[in-house]
């Protein structure tokens, strides 16, 4: 498999694309990745209270989301950060999404709380900051739940790769990558989003990929662009932090969406999707 | 002036973008940066024979390119390399230009090459090596030529701005950035195309700002989902080098494009455009 | 707690420097880092048989090793390469470092593995990896054993005090930093050794710093340098690779030193050490 | 040639170490870099007057300094920044540092300056912003002043070669490399001073290499560990900003070390240097 300039000499067997590869689809509820429709998934950074997340739910019924996220368990810079309402987060998400009827994804940091939730959370995110913790990739890999990898913050295209062999490897095949920013000198947003790994991604693998704007830049007046960006530049879809009071929110607040932003990003990626021969109903 | 988390001392009374104020237009030729209409800039990397130039002048006027762009000095990383061929140059790509009645944007090395060539070229382009110039910035400052920038390397947002600032502190206001890749750990392609500098520079800036995704990525393979993506983020155009025979370039062969590449860019960008309330007739 | 321009938000009661602190010491075995004596740690990559590592422990002995490194889980890119010898390894590693009298060092990678060997191993090390790994380092904040905590790939001088502040915020205070290369556009050398966080964490934080060169170049010629270098800076200790075979070790061979490298760059601590006022005996 | 993973296909007659090859010396006065002896530069970033000057040329005296510095042209990022005092600083320069006998280096940021003061300046400095200003290099290339060519803040091993292979081109062999810190995500110091490059130019050049740990940090406190460092790494000497009122000074002010710091330094060296087989006398 060749990564730019050089040869590798891993084998990557299972995220491979050869030729006469299809992308590879993950199903999660009426969400199906790696298809010819684009996929949305939105809902707040944190859960923090059963109200928030029933309107959130209620908008993404409305947007055509297909897939609720919310934070359980939030891994934070510092140990006296709010670190997510934990098992309570659980029952009010889930309790939200099934009267929507969606599906939802969230974070899981360790085996324990894979044990733990795997039966009550659709798809299961690995964050960033655990994108190189090979016990937790091993313990996925062994779950039959969908899987949502995101990149590290300075995980190279070779190590996001062998991250989501190491979950297949163990048998679970339902992989879906997402790239959310990378570590370079830019100070002007948050992390810098790397676009191109998504059609790099298209050319040497067949997992699907998607975005996550609302990470990959920090800043609420940039996840717009970006997002429209990603889906130009070939992405299966977009992950959007979206709340009603994101200027209130215990987590990543200068990064969430109003909800009539999340209402305009979406006429935007209805039009933009017929130009990559996509679509978004 | 605010950059990510701190208000810069800098004080950028040109570039700087007042709630008021629209986006500041550039004029090369037909093209007219920063108004509603995608400028394409298109032509090989080098120029290097009039057979070649005459040939690319014309997929030029097909495919609605606005300005012809050819190297007639290379900055190159070796003193062996390929430098190309100077005043030879640019008689060809004068007269193939003239032929199909396009203005001319090249690059200038110095003060000495500004003083030679302004009266022949349309458009004075500044390298990214050249970026942190100031003797050549402050030089085309005094030219009454409009000047497309190209972002340093590693610059920032405020050190790419400050060029600017340079230039038009010297009574030229006529300025057109350009992302063309930034350095990061990546190894996947050769630069890391910043895509999100583009929406950050319509928000504190009123200058024009363009996309170089040949050089951005340095892979014929990325170049068109890039050129997508920065147009859906809100370029005002892109740069393209293309040529019908790019295997045997003398520089920068894996990232040209192939003719038929960019008739099919440029009927992706047809598409997009409207999308982001733009248009490429 | 300012870093570089920014005063930070954030809280690190126990890893903060106040004016009238000492640098804080930990002790593993007869080795006390933070004191005014260098501490090395030596040994192989990974365990690979009795026999590798009973001359190692020799060879420790010789050159004034205060603590025996040596993998027994390796987290490697790729889930098909060598992943360490496991609890086979632990029974190897602690026979020849009890008949040397030397206390250990080895990585854990998830809270099981803490369960299953924190009475085996004197110090408990964090890879990489495992900066942002806050399950684990909640884990090893209860435990009572000593802890070697590596800065991650891209961590921030903030995230690596703060993963300090989550484990010392368990309970456990005995916390020793290391720093082993950066992820930069640098393609020299695997990993760019960021020399500068020594003294910048000598003036911010009591804890006491050690290099890795071995992992912090990856290259064997730029070890004994490297390693010199981090104590004319102010670090506390360092940890190298070395074995009697490097080139047939089943990892990081090219940045394992051979034996008498080792007792050469001893000898240049020996002189480095009084002019930056510490000793090595 | 090998740098890193890859074999080069660059050719560098000029720069490359053959393994013959001892270190090229380039004379400066009574400074010999390259030789056995360390090599100190010092003085103010900018100079800003006759009675500055003078005190840092006799401090510069006392302190074993070799070669004066001081800024006559500043590259400044702004344009409205203090732009160094040009042709006035040049005779204040040339002045104090003919009664204290010693040779000066000082930046030239185009042609026409080599033009100018190639006569009145002992050693020609090319700024980390122009690194690849190929027309200055070649410019430079032809004087018989020595160089002294500073690396380019995201400039490869590679680039930094080929600069110097430019300027030795054109038949000047007399070319000093300065590392001065690298642009990476890092946000506790200005640049990340890239130690590591220092023992990998020995071992694929032949030609001094020497360290600016002013620029290389940005921060006073961390010039003098980082100085050390860089000569317990190889580095054939150091340049250092000095001042008698830094706080005072027009840039560069929280960079330059007070005049006891110098003197405390220059002790350190003194101890280091036989170490690594150097001597500072």
């Amino acid at each position: 498999m060749r990564f730019g300039d050089k040869e590798t000499a891993m084998s990557l067997p299972h995220v491979e694309r050869k030729e006469s590869d299809d992308t590879h689809t993950v199903r999660v509820g009426d969400a199906l990745f790696g298809s010819k429709e684009i996929v949305i998934i939105s809902g707040p950074c944190a859960v923090e209270s059963a109200e928030q997340v029933k309107q959130i739910a209620e908008l993404a019924l409305r947007t055509g989301t297909k897939v609720l996220r919310g934070g359980i368990f939030k891994p934070r810079t510092s140990p006296y950060s709010f670190q997510g309402l934990g098992r309570k987060a659980i029952e009010i998400l889930r309790n939200a999404a099934d009267e929507a009827n969606l599906p939802i994804v969230s974070e899981v940091m360790d085996s324990s709380q894979v044990d733990e939730y795997e039966s009550i959370i659709d798809m299961l995110q690995i964050g960033s900051r655990n994108m190189h913790n090979f016990s937790l990739l091993k313990r996925v890999g062994k779950s039959n739940r969908p899987v949502l990898l995101k990149r590290g913050m300075s995980a190279t295209l070779e190590e996001l790769l062998n991250a989501a062999e190491y979950i297949m490897n163990e048998g679970n095949d339902q992989v879906v990558l997402c790239e959310r920013g990378i570590r370079t000198f830019n100070d002007f947003s948050r992390n810098t989003f790397d676009l191109t790994i998504i059609p790099k991604i298209k050319q040497v693998s067949k997992l699907p990929i998607i975005a996550d704007p609302s990470h990959g830049t920090g800043d609420r007046e940039m996840v717009i662009p970006v997002a429209r960006a990603a889906i130009a530049a070939g992405a299966d879809g977009v992950m959007i932090e979206v709340q009603y009071n994101p200027d209130k929110a215990l987590s990543d607040s200068t990064q969430t969406l109003y909800p009539e932003q999340l209402v305009a990003l979406v006429e935007d990626i209805r039009k933009i999707a017929p130009a990559v021969n996509r679509e978004f109903k």
